[in-house]
């Protein structure tokens, strides 16, 4: 599904000395040690989500007692922000071309930005659409604001019918779980070790792909095939990936996500997310400590960021994803001549893919030059099981960057001090 | 029309000592003269721009020459990139609000990408539609072979009546400038000493934003009039953000713009590429140099990336970007108490604008506390005026710190590489 390939440790130009690799197998050793134990502490539940039956049963459930309604609405509104919509978007916007995705608008309510929430609304009307409300604390402030929002507009508590356009999904026994029920308001829960941005393939995600149409039983065993294989030593580069990163972190404090195709903007962002929040932190002795991330698209990104990359500090490691291109034979670059312009007639008849997939490579080759260490990561064919399983591999990847860089990396302490105050603002101006 | 406010140097916890700020008398004066001998040098052509007639004049003769067409598209089609699709996309999302932008669809064809292609083609008709081509170089290979496309698919050449929805821009005397003339197809030039990324307030801008419906002359005018007092010295926090930003590098390589509204996404962009491919270069000695940017959306990424600016590893800036919230009252987040969440009422019955409005300044204080330096622009309201100014300032930063690092801020030399790799790709498999 996923072939992985790293330049870490060659360069194209003799003239430039790589990073020190330091990856022997005792390292090798320790950090799958310690992310075995990880795993079987229960600390974060994303490890699990793979083998679960709760996400899709109660989905299923939930579709069922609602079939009618599920089967016929035209507009699916997420009301959620950060982990409870980027995961479910990314996901969604990868998959939208396959042929069995239905014919339902999948809109977002997270931004609290006036201009926006008009925009958003705007043709949305109660009898066709259903609002799912996402927070896994229940309490945040942006999304319960929205809810509010909408529940006015739409008169949402009314009655029994109105309702029926309502759902939760939230941690158990969060205030929103308790709202739900004591409304008689269908709420779906999460377990409390599922952090929201490793959240995507627990109900969070399977119950609104579910609705969108998509085989969410595939997706998952996307994700369980990949985590199989890695407990089993058979993705022996994710290991040497999160060491080469963490141990060269003080030169290369900034990884790239360069992804080619515009499929993958919203899977960029849910990375950003992911590696951004996981990784920021103060480590055991109170350093702050963290990588950088920044996700690009190729190919109009070439034209934007890449000099950067080339010629700017030499601070950047760079990540390569793209599809193979031979699934995409169409459409194709007429083969026309035109006067003047024949310096652009050497990809006349060629498939745009393979232009795009030439761009990727030459890209890559002129980065390596450089020798800024890359590495690759092509998917086969856009469907459920590879998502899965490039999804496991991220978050794996992560846990495991975490582990040496001796963090949570499970906790987002940083942003707590800022709610504090937000509130401290509009009491002070009541 | 915008306000600035910076913060590098005062701390609001004194445990933290911030980097020295030496931004002397002198330093101002050598930037500033600096900055006046580039401007008359013309190398680069953009502070010319707001004073220029060209651009307008060229794209109402176009327009009137035009006028049935272009007053009855449904679709306005860009084929560009980088340079010549970016300022476009961040002028109309900011401005889309505005009740006179007529009800025109503006579409890009930047992607190499076959799904992308499918998706954006699928409505659109040649007798609705306008297909505007842009390329400075006019041998841009993205451009030229989705050109290529659109000529083939809508038959574009077949005679002058399909001609007549096919427009050019591009520099004066390029080849596409030439196929134009030969075709008889309508053709508007830019001056060469126009770089990409900062032609945004050239015809490359104009002409589409003014078929629009947008009052490019007031987009202009604020541009014209920031420029004028910042060589009237009125404007001194530019220089000193410039001085600080520079000489501030090795600890602070990474500028974050994090903009407090949905209508700056795509300005976002368009400020990632003027700062990352104009600052990203060798120095006069062979030195790699360059500052990173990144642009993030708030309140959405207080969820994503704030925890990586609180506690992870202290090499960013970050500049704040808001709109006053005394022009948005509306909507409101209803005054609705609902069991168990009485946690979030504190903000009800407020506009949904102020609730974004502390976000921003909760947002801010909680990273001043950490010493990280920032600063703040605010906009007053968002209309051409303001826009203007906006853009003539971040270009003007731009060519600022570029003249600090000693580098050229305004050529690409990291990309030309990657193309020639490309042509090679391309000729071996043939």
């Amino acid at each position: 599904m996923l072939k992985f390939k790293e330049y870490f440790t060659k360069s194209s130009s003799s003239k430039i000395v790589l990073p020190e690799n330091s990856i022997n197998k005792e390292a090798l050793e320790t950090l799958f040690k310690a992310i075995c134990e990880e795993r079987d502490s229960k600390i974060s539940g994303f490890h699990n989500l793979p083998y679960e039956k709760k996400a899709i049963l109660d989905s299923k459930k939930y579709i069922r007692e609602n079939i009618h309604l599920t089967q016929n609405i035209d507009n699916l509104i997420i009301i959620g922000i950060g982990g409870s919509s980027l995961g479910l978007k990314a996901i969604d916007t990868m998959l939208s071309h396959l042929p069995y995705r239905k014919n339902i608008n999948l809109k977002f309510l997270e931004h609290t930005d006036p201009i926006k929430i008009e925009k958003s609304l705007k043709k949305v009307r109660l009898n066709n659409s259903l609002f799912i409300v996402i927070s896994k604390s229940g309490t945040t402030i942006e999304t319960l604001s929205l809810m509010k929002y909408v529940l006015k507009r739409y008169d949402l508590l009314k009655n029994d019918k109105n309702k029926q356009h309502l759902c939760f999904i939230t941690d158990i026994n969060s205030p929103l779980h308790k709202f739900g029920n004591l409304k008689h308001i269908a709420t779906l829960t999460i377990n409390k070790n599922i952090g929201g941005r490793y959240s995507v393939l627990s109900t969070i995600g399977i119950l609104p792909l579910m609705i969108l149409g998509y085989d969410v039983e595939n997706l998952l065993l996307g994700a369980r095939k990949f985590s199989t294989r890695f407990f089993q030593r058979k993705e022996e580069h994710l290991l040497r990936k999160a060491i080469f990163l963490s141990n060269n972190r003080e030169k290369f404090h900034i990884n790239i996500l360069f992804s080619y195709s515009s499929v993958f903007k919203d899977f960029n962002a849910w990375y950003v997310q992911l590696w951004g929040e996981s990784l920021g932190k103060l480590n055991s002795f109170g350093k702050k400590t963290g990588l950088t991330p920044i996700a690009l698209i190729g190919s109009i990104d070439q034209h934007s960021f890449l000099q950067l990359i080339v010629q700017g500090v030499m601070d950047k490691t760079i990540t390569f994803l793209s599809l193979e291109q031979k699934s995409y034979i169409n459409p194709k670059i007429p083969n026309i001549r035109l006067k003047f312009l024949d310096s652009c007639n050497f990809v006349n008849g060629e498939s745009f893919a393979l232009l795009l997939q030439q761009q990727q490579i030459s890209t890559m080759e002129v980065i390596q030059k450089e020798g800024i260490p890359t590495d690759h990561i092509e998917i086969k064919k856009l469907n459920e099981k590879s998502i899965g399983a490039l999804i496991m591999y991220y978050e794996i990847l992560t846990s495991c960057v975490g582990k040496i860089l001796d963090i949570n990396a499970y906790d987002q302490p940083g942003v707590e001090l800022g709610k504090k105050i937000l509130i401290t603002k509009f009491k002070k101006s009541k």
